[in-house]
């Protein structure tokens, strides 16, 4: 179970320690995502140039990649970006959006494990079951499978990869490869706000720059996710106010209360 | 007329089917029409990679091309992807952003008609204008025609390329080359709120993927448009909620009360 | 001081002629700049195809070259809308994001000044010190100097590119090298709104747009800025609802009520 006194702590990590979250993420969620690091406190920057990867990598306290809009030049910044972030030690949060949907997808999400060791993989059921069985195919970027049937995927990916992994869903599950914590916060209108999962990735990097430990730092992000979106959802009237008012929760963030607001199976 | 129990009928069936709509789009109007598309109950995609054209498409109901913000590596994409689309018999809608403002534009536009043989065609009445006579000029990516001026274009237009035609203004028109709907739904502050044609045209591919009749289709999406349109600049103060409003409209959308609403020259 | 009577026409200026602004700016901003700039009445464009530079500026009123998430071809696009605009004397307005974060961009940002001579280069304290003086680093595209330790900088800025300077904050500077405005409207909510510096770069494009005295113009565009935002700070819960309410106080923005809350050191 999650230590809400390590959770408030983080939290508040965040809100004073401001980290730089470098992210290079899809046209969809960028304005979101930057939103929702600049509510809980943190410093975002989207950067995608190869040129001046190596540098930005240098001054941020974590990389974000996400593959949600992707072509062959931001490939290679994000690879450029991921190495060099590995290199030094810097936590990467890898978001493999619409893996299982093409081939080109799952191929390029595994290339980015594969060479930039990430420290956190985040996603939804689909997306973490294609990057253990190619056979698996998403509808889109929109999950076909539940978080539960993913959850002996994420074990294995993680245990291949090294990597803690996120499954993100009705229940969130964070798995290292042994230890499993669940989050059932939440409100179903979140997944039709879009961008939201790729605003989790940011969260989860955002806690990583504060956090040392990646499965601590992983259930506290989906934590303040869930718990902002379950307060924003009691007073949203359709995806459009819930935009809106999931940030003004992040803005007006209370750890304490949401340490007892928290909900795990 | 639009027949009311067939529109009530398509509204539903979007929600139902929840059809893939494949948007390559441009970066203004992504977040907007994503979120739209996820308001009215179908699964948004946004993908541009010339390597993942065939098989995004191949799962899509719909494909939506729109060249907002295109340079040379995203018109490479959009051929890609309409080519594949058109081959399958998936429609494709075109949105031929700031045609007439400058030639480069303009001339993508037509190529992309020759190429790809869109099934719908939807802009302002500047942007179709231009799309027939080279001559007429935009400003911007905003109408300096009125639709009712534009309409001799698109009924020619329709006529040249086979494709539904639909004019976007304060009264929609929509026309295969021999009938014309209107809808007089809408409101004026719906032309301050960016991207809201862009969506307009994401929405008719929507409706698209549901309905094999595109005139039908562009009929009711047109419709739906404008009808959360007006209920949503009801209560707006400004462009900024109206953004939020209208999606809120759309995810509260109830089809058999709109019908009620429906507005026809 | 700011001349209430020249702000007054100022702001009616643009409502009524609505100049077209063209801007070149990164993916986080461009929803945000085109609504701002469609709610005070000027109309967007968003474009950045090499191909169309030269047709694109040709019918606009100013040029906005903002470098947030630059790459080559982006440059490519930028030095060749900068160019032609100086040539045809139409106002082009720089906003270096990020400048002093990495070396390519600090770069990058000069050379646009050498080969484009912006005529107004808009920044926070952080990123103006960088153009200056190359040992200043800053913490990706926050600012981490004050607007008032930059101001030296800027004028020194001012002298050596025959730019006006702006440096945003919690007051902003205005020089033309030998002039100094100040404005310390605003909040401090807005540096919790991603793309508000971004958005305040295009705002003033819109009044260079109008008013050739481009001291003048920016000093308008900051004031409607600061004015806009301290108005919707007050009725604000978070970010979120801050980034909607300034929209709609850009929509409704009363400019003889507007002369009246202008707060200048």
């Amino acid at each position: 179970m999650i230590n809400r006194e390590r959770f408030i702590a983080d939290v508040e990590a965040v809100r004073r320690r401001s980290p730089l979250v470098h992210n290079i993420t899809n046209y969809v969620a960028m304005n979101n995502s930057a939103n929702a690091l600049l509510a809980i406190g943190a410093s975002p920057v989207m950067a995608h140039w190869t040129d001046e990867m190596a540098d930005m990598t240098a001054i941020a306290g974590a990389l974000v990649i996400n593959i949600g809009t992707l072509d062959t030049q931001w490939i290679e910044g994000m690879l450029a970006a991921g190495k060099a972030a590995s290199l030094r030690g810097t936590p990467v949060v890898l978001d493999p959006v619409g893996a299982g949907a093409t081939p080109q997808r799952t191929a390029t999400a595994l290339r980015i494990i594969e060479e930039c060791k990430p420290t956190i993989i985040r996603g939804n059921g689909s997306e973490i079951m294609a990057l253990v069985d190619a056979s698996v195919k998403s509808k889109g970027v929109d999950s076909s499978a539940s978080s539960h049937d993913a959850l002996g995927a994420a074990k294995s990916l993680a245990q291949s990869s090294g990597a803690v992994v996120v499954i993100s869903g009705p229940t969130d599950y964070i798995t290292d490869g042994q230890r499993v914590e669940t989050i059932t916060n939440g409100n179903p209108i979140m997944t039709s706000v879009t961008a939201m999962g790729c605003t989790a990735s940011s969260m989860v990097g955002a806690f990583a720059a504060v956090n040392a430990d990646a499965f601590e730092a992983s259930c506290h992000a989906m934590a303040v996710m869930g718990i902002a979106g379950q307060r924003a959802a009691a007073y949203s009237k359709g995806n459009g106010s819930m935009q809106v008012n999931f940030l003004d929760e992040l803005y007006n963030f209370s750890p304490t209360e949401a340490a007892q607001m928290l909900s795990q199976e």
